[in-house]
């Protein structure tokens, strides 16, 4: 069992949570109001707790032992079981949950302090309570009352699983093409037919019922993504009284293997094929969620959530790498310093070999750089949720849908560089199944994929966030970092902060650049460097934020932080440049380039 | 059975070799007087056709099925001893080798372009004539007289194969630290005792024999790495008359289970440890190399065509997975442009998306960018030893000797991004087990790490290189450089070369910079950084190079070297100057940085 030290820093979490983001003014909220220091690190502890004990363990044997399909059946390694009773039972599947419904009303930026430790730990396992709360929330702000009281509860409780029901074999990111079909019935349900494809947590027997939230297109509808709904759709029907009934028409037609990733089930579903008939015929029942038409809409709000969630994913799995690669380093002896050139001296641990330490501290630099954006944008939700003006719930809504894009694609990118550099620092041995570095490197290459490629980010980020209320979106995050920046005026840190000044007035600059050339096709042919460069600007800020939030602080903790910082500042933020000169030519290299030229 | 052109272009090797690199030009010289450009094709044809027909069809049944050990012995699937039947029988291991060998005096480059096809279909079957080829021509090189006609020729013949024995368990990168010990005996052979670690192909049965190359310490000796011999240590003994005698005291102790390259058996072996007594006792018999404490000499003139070699390995993985990447985006349909929103109108093949096309064309860029850094290696082996004049020969020598860090380092490290990116644009199926370039991914992971990691690669580069012979090196690739840039002017490219010799001015500057502290400690504080930045450098050269040899040639071939070459010259060329200021700036961060703070 590797020690939680091992997983994600304990210390790294007070810091971003208590002395940076003070998540204990969050208190003064009627909604966290029961609340306490205490109590936010109690179950912070409880996670840790849960986390080394009963998802650690475990993650290497699951990543062997993927699920199989027996049978029609999902054979699943009986740890990834008992770890998840072990977690509902304390109750963290219903953490950000109101009291109604049996949960803590922990507020989001510490439910995903609390998530980042599962993640870590073991991701494929923490896939399955991740997608149930993920679909809990999203009934609960779109569900109907009945919906809300029939399948809301036994999810937050543990009892039933969910899941996200979106993508096709022929329509992946193209939400539009799909072709799953649900027909209105007289009784106001709905009879779906389709194959789904990807679909994480798809089958099992982890629990008594499965709740799939299934977007699919009622016939007559305007074509696109304009004519899509959303449904709820059980793998057994419940009765009037919540109990379970008749096995609805959704069946497993097979399981995807992946490189990584590999505890969690992922499945294709067929959908209405006959093999069960609910009410004696065939079709899957579903039932509407909200309006018809507009279930993009509702999974979008979802989505957002689950994007900054993927980052926060490819965060942990990075920073557990990291702390793997620091631990090696600091323990295996090999070879001398270049200014130790005797050959008699015994050999020194890796990392007082500069090399190993450049890479360590880059590694570090990623992570706990992404977990401050996962964190930040974690507390952003919280404002745009319980703020007390509606101008701050505005402010934070704002800034949210802005940062959306580089929360998820940003620690998606550097993350797996963190794994890659963790494999590097072991050598030979890191390349091995002897250690687990390797593993998370495997792991965390899903997440540039999935919840929307990074390339899709990108169009989002350039194409929509900066553009959006007459690029409000990107005046306001502008204003937020010189708020920043003002603050490092007279420290050690103004030229960094002048630095960081540069680079927010180039990329507004170079927005307008791009956007002034009327041809979309010409503005968004390098969107994929704009998000790269936004996004490193934006990490940049938060290490800035993280470097001032230390002032005053001696211990070698604060000292990292800070040479953190300095290293993101000197090695990181000057990428940024090339490739706003990039996108300031309007190069249409690639856009001008034949098909038949490749 | 993949088609040859998912594999690697035949295409692009016929232009490196004929339209660039003029290798017919070598027919003049005696050593390959009996060839033409008909036998040049001919074998390559031979090749593309046996890569195809018997590597590429086992590469994904040998990784999911690695090499057992059962009973002490290595188990391996028998598509593997076919296929090496095949390519020896066909003269292909015999390919660079001098006819009283066997073998076919073809020069190296274009055995190394041969050899890609092999790497690019199945790198695992592939690494095990690699390294025989590896062994018998250092053995030609160094070894006696007796020691060639006993070994080279079953080896060059593929009836015995060959290792490198190098790495121990406690001193991966630091040869220094090496303990087995090898005690001269009264008859003149030596008997060897200790544990090598990652040794490829170290066991199996795929051949009667295997011929060991092995690093060790004759006691006595002076310490570290001068002090190291180096060893032929057969599996069986051989007799006089060439038959195998006893077993020799090498004992297979293990396998390694890696992340990928799992078709070739990496393995422990144990020296002297007395499971076998050759001569009635316990200890490994071997034979010197050459003289005693000048084993790494030799091992490095070996190991300089090895790092070229394991460059071009990366390469060739991250060249069939452009292929493959390429073959994907023309079939599968997804989605519409962005300048196209009619929902109604048929999704289009993926290519049509400018962001795939912008990750294919960098794939290209790196990729072809890599062939032609490894060939044009491999072109300078061959005027190193074949140049009508000294002066030519020393000036190939010097040439190499400045490139061979690049040359191992940089495709390492751009093979595979082209094989993130290959999975990139499948998408969720890319992550899949059922697609190939999650394999090649996983498989290219290994060459920054092995033959030396880049961060050596690095210090060999800046800290050897650029000032042996008081920077004639460096002076010299600056000298080859500009003869290309002067060539580019009054042509289209002449915008790109005046880019280059900026770059290469300041890359002189920087180097100069960092010699003049004082402090090797600061001059290699950033050495990484110092390597990609040439690596970015030379390989801007190449393209440079590729599209001058494209002029007055219009086809879509020709077209999209130009256009990859003004990819690298626009999107990463100028990614050099940030290193540059970094390095010029002397940093110290981490230098600097006290391991508590991490």
């Amino acid at each position: 069992m590797p020690p939680s030290s091992l997983i994600l820093s304990r210390r790294d979490l007070e810091f971003l949570l208590h002395e940076w983001l003070d998540v204990e003014s969050l208190l003064e909220r009627p909604q966290y109001a029961e609340h306490s220091r205490e109590t936010f690190d109690a179950v912070l502890e409880l996670a840790e707790r849960i986390a080394t004990e009963h998802f650690a363990p475990h993650n290497r044997t699951a990543d062997e032992n993927e699920p199989r399909m027996v049978d029609g059946r999902v054979e699943l390694i009986p740890e990834v079981s008992r770890a998840l009773k072990v977690f509902a039972d304390a109750g963290l599947m219903a953490g950000e949950f109101d009291e109604q419904f049996g949960g803590m009303q922990l507020p989001h930026v510490v439910g995903q302090a609390v998530f980042a430790w599962f993640k870590a730990a073991n991701v494929g396992t923490a896939a399955y309570p991740f997608l149930t709360m993920a679909n809990a929330r999203l009934l609960l702000a779109h569900g109907s009352r009945e919906q809300i009281d029939t399948y809301v509860g036994p999810m937050v409780e543990g009892r039933w699983f969910g899941t996200m029901a979106l993508s096709e074999p022929q329509a992946g990111s193209s939400l539009a093409d799909i072709t799953t079909r649900a027909e209105r019935q007289d009784d106001g349900t709905y009879r779906l037919t389709g194959n789904k494809m990807w679909i994480s947590a798809g089958d099992h027997e982890l629990t008594e019922n499965i709740v799939h939230l299934v977007l699919a297109k009622v016939p007559g509808g305007p074509p696109g993504v304009k004519g899509i709904s959303l449904f709820v759709v059980p793998k057994f029907l419940v009765r009037d009284d919540g109990s379970l009934g008749e096995r609805n028409d959704v069946v497993l037609a097979g399981l995807n293997h992946k490189m990584g990733y590999r505890g969690t089930t992922n499945t294709l579903l067929n959908f209405g094929e006959g093999v069960h008939t609910p009410g004696g015929r065939a079709g899957a029942v579903g039932h509407l969620v909200g309006e018809e038409h507009r279930g993009l809409t509702y999974m979008f709000h979802m989505m957002n959530e689950a994007r900054i969630g993927v980052g926060m994913g490819a965060t942990a799995l990075g920073y557990t790498g990291y702390l793997h690669a620091l631990e090696y380093a600091r323990t295996r002896t090999q070879g001398r310093p270049p200014t130790d050139r005797n050959p008699s001296a015994p050999p020194v641990p890796i990392i007082e070999h500069t090399d190993v330490r450049r890479m360590l501290l880059a590694a570090k630099s990623y992570v706990e750089g992404g977990l401050a954006l996962g964190l930040y944008c974690a507390r952003l939700v919280d404002e745009e949720q319980t703020a007390g003006s509606e101008a701050d719930r505005a402010r934070a809504h704002l800034l949210l849908e802005m940062l959306t894009p580089i929360a998820k694609a940003w620690p998606s990118q550097w993350g797996p560089v963190a794994d890659d550099l963790a494999i590097q620092v072991h050598g030979g041995y890191g390349y091995t199944r002897d250690y687990p570095v390797e593993q998370f490197y495997r792991d965390n290459r899903l997440n540039p994929i999935h919840e929307g490629t990074n390339g899709i980010q990108a169009l989002d980020l350039l194409g929509r966030k900066v553009v959006m209320q007459d690029g409000a979106g990107l005046r306001l995050l502008a204003g937020t970092i010189a708020a920043t920046t003002a603050r490092a005026a007279g420290t050690d840190w103004a030229g960094f902060a002048v630095d960081l000044d540069a680079a927010v007035d180039r990329l507004t600059r170079v927005t307008a650049t791009l956007w002034g050339v009327g041809d979309p096709a010409v503005t968004l042919a390098n969107a994929s460097a704009y998000l790269e460069a936004a996004g490193h600007v934006v990490v940049a800020w938060l290490w800035l934020e993280q470097a001032l939030a230390t002032a005053g602080r001696t211990s070698d903790f604060h000292e990292g932080k800070r040479a953190a910082a300095r290293y993101f500042a000197r090695y990181e933020l000057p990428t940024v440049h090339t490739r706003l000169d990039l996108l300031e030519s309007l190069d249409r290299t690639v856009l001008d380039l034949p098909e038949s030229w490749l």
